[in-house]
């Protein structure tokens, strides 16, 4: 059995549109993945079957986006000792204010590493999970960097566009 | 093997103060019940051992008390369609706000009964248990109603005390 | 006088959009069940009325749903040692937390079983209240093991078409 | 049967130190007033009676003050068309932010008049009921204005010493 | 000069169709009342002005509604011994949160009676003012059981709509 | 008549022990400058008087720091084209959040610079009127870099202690 | 080189339509200005570049929008003993909650002046900084009263329709 | 020049008792390490220089602990592609709210990984850290799982020791 170097899990099918931010930002720094849907709460044992089973074939770093109660990185955390990147997500009443605090307010011990609520969170675990990747992977820190750059010149960009606007 | 009626689970031994207020409802009430810490983070393999050998032991009440991500409610509820109570606590920096949401903002499918913050909900558990398991024990129905009738009189007696001090 | 199992409480007319999705659980389930719009500050001695009737004709579980200051399934316990299961629910400015808090932060020694806020809320409590009932109904206890394999076999679902999709 | 002007209620007798500061400003503007410990959720008949009683005897205001879900002054409120002044009370985990929203977010149709959370606005209280009064009272009104007067007074004097200390 | 039973302020033209649900109560209950905007920033000479001939010319109750910081009701308060009621609005970013603390957490001395936030609020305002007025007007008070006594109508009515659609 | 460079406000003499934090920058700086005790509430004539006669006296920046609803900063931006800084004080159960909304929240038209909650808003209100004042006071600009420098080395010298320590 | 009085800088291009309140007051008020787009994070040290410059040039006041973590205000504090106006933004699940505490609970040492999230906010940074450059500029300080002149005269035009279309 | 594999920042001396529990961890954990005091506003270049350092000398992860506002772990983000882990501390009147939307709420492109607030953050910034190097050191692998071996081990005596107490 083989696996990608990431694998992103979701709670739930409708959290594919934010969580595609993670994957599109693995994809554009060619980093392999698998991505799945499982709950913490309505499949847990296949959660824990992922986890295990993507650490045994030697994934490396573990990313989980979920909204309201959120349990979904922390669960996963539960089950293994690789980095666990959690995203809180914006579904129900509260915006996710209720899933950021289940992501980051975990008890001494767990780590998760939360990112921040929605899309933004989402291609940012992507950046973080390949930050942690190209530890040792010099080809993919150049991408990385790389995508640093573009970004700088992305917000250079919008200043000409400013000042031409005006 | 036998089992309490009442499975009190909590995250952590320094949780066993607060709680304590919800057994000491269950012992006043005449209902058999079992304590144990078990955490959903560290010790997840024997939170599902403990609810699925209370489930088919007979047990028929879960409350589950924890602080912060307190994901314990969550995940036993994942384990088991008997009825399970959360008790959100006030440990660290946000007082339990984060608690709270954590254990009441769940997903549509896997239900928990979430408390109030603290010691309140932590009794409150102990009195909801009762309610749930009177529903077939017409004695315990007798001294719940007979803890409100206890309850009113406190309260009527903290007025008659005010009347006289002023 | 004959009553259903469970009790359906919503403080105002346009609560039922959401609170159907409580209904629909208990009728999926072949759970029998009352449904009524009362308010505990518009008509708090018919809240009384239903309260007690239901209670006297062999109502075992109440659910209450209400927004803002939500004070309906607190006034219901007030009035019963039945279990009280409260839907906090969306409507007006605070999207929820008000009625959350005032929901869960009931006073030690009247509890109520707080769920999530809105729709996720409302069919957990159809859910809760079935796993209340389930205790000495088998059938219904298997009804609901089902419905959490149909939850899992959805997720499962999910995570196929996910899959396909990529 | 007689009854004071004001009618004070708390939800508890622990609620006493601070609604007291409520009564001394009933006190020292010389309006008459009644003051009982009765719980919406323990004693929820009580209640009525008080209100319904203070109602029939006379009483023009009735101050409610209560922690946490803090229903106490929306159920007065239900029952007597006279003006309700709640007072949040900063009880349990959350500092009073829920007993302030549940007092305020009233639905439409029964008002309560919300004060600050705590000892401001138990006095505050006394403050709006004697404003209330002093609409058909000259003196009362009087003694108010004397009260801002003083207020006033006691600001000027914390300027001037102030200026001194420097 | 002459003047409305009732002054109702509110710190911007935007604010009328929220503000709006006051005085239709004020209408609907025959309550004499005057309609102003003024700012307690832009026009804090002109929200004297009105305050002071209000209470010249024997209003009675003032209604202050304002969003975002909303000082209005405070800088009300501070010029007046008459009953101010502040409806905190949910304009800007914060829906009303912010003006719900700016309203309700006065500091001692300077009582604001605080409503809910936005059209709720405003309606509850007018019904509070009424309850105010009622106190020395046996017919308004009248007037006051008769809008209660419609509003359970209409709640017993959407109950048995509730019924016939199920 | 003369008057400071910066006129500080405070609406109660218990907020000094904070506000002091804002004179001991200023004495540190040797920027003149006037403190007064004055409430938007309860003295509000004499906020008008000190703020008018503190512009008309040739002072430049005014301070003004209040807790709970802390509308002081606000009446005072309403009488003056000078800047106002607020800084929102932790008085009460909310701990600031009330005041750090109410003085930030202003509406558009009339500016208030908001400081953190607190001493280091206090502080930090001190430096931001220096900031203002050497626009046109190179000396001062000079003290202000200085005091900089200060605070670099005071961090390094804390950097230089955790290495001996360790 | 030549520089405007105020330097206005935002985070990102998709600000701008909310940063230009700020601009078309400067502009009303006849204020020069530059205007760019740079990112704390994505482009640090063109942030102090414009920062740098903009002081070396003889820029006096800068204002900074910034939605989400924010920190674009405190970065350019940091770099500047000039006055920094921080604009915290809307954007994001949070609604600017998470900018509104960014940019204004700063650590002693370093102030920013926090306006109010949005649009709001930003015409106020732009009054802010007018109301700080007339204090060496008559003229603009007459702009800035005739602003306020204006302002009123819009309440009072408000009041006016009001009137009519009761 | 060499470094340890992990840099430990922190904005002031005075967060060194909660950091100390990130270091204890890397301690016991084997793991090389460096501990810095520098401010992202009273020492902005020292804070990059560190950065650049230790990137260049081989650090592979970046933990940054502040209160308040907060930046930090922001400004550190920006200046390198390791991997950045934010540790929010409860300095001041919001007890770590402010910090923890600050560090968590980053934009897009620039992650950062946020841990809880206050030492439970902190210690379980160690774990994190110790997570990230672990993917290519099998025997720090070893000592994580180990280290996870023990925590269960405690949570399972407290619970004995919960057995004999009662």
């Amino acid at each position: 059995m083989s696996a990608g170097k990431v694998l992103v899990l979701m709670g739930s099918g409708s959290d594919w549109p934010v969580m595609k931010k993670c994957t599109e930002v693995l994809e554009r720094l060619a980093i392999s993945h698998d991505v799945h849907v499982a709950s913490a709460h309505r499949t847990p044992q296949r959660v824990v079957e992922l986890v295990e089973g993507a650490s045994a074939a030697g994934s490396r770093v573990i990313v989980a986006g979920a909204g309201m109660a959120a349990h979904l990185a922390g669960v996963v955390a539960a089950h293994t000792t690789l980095p666990v990147l959690g995203v809180p997500l914006a579904s129900g009443a509260l915006q996710g204010v209720d899933a950021l605090l289940s992501v980051s307010q975990m008890p001494p011990g767990i780590p998760v590493a939360c990112l921040g609520i929605g899309s933004a969170g989402a291609s940012n675990a992507g950046l973080l999970a390949a930050a942690i990747l190209a530890l040792d992977d010099e080809q993919l820190a150049q991408r990385l960097r790389q995508e640093r750059r573009l970004q700088a010149q992305k917000v250079e960009q919008s200043d000409a566009e400013l000042q031409q606007r005006r």
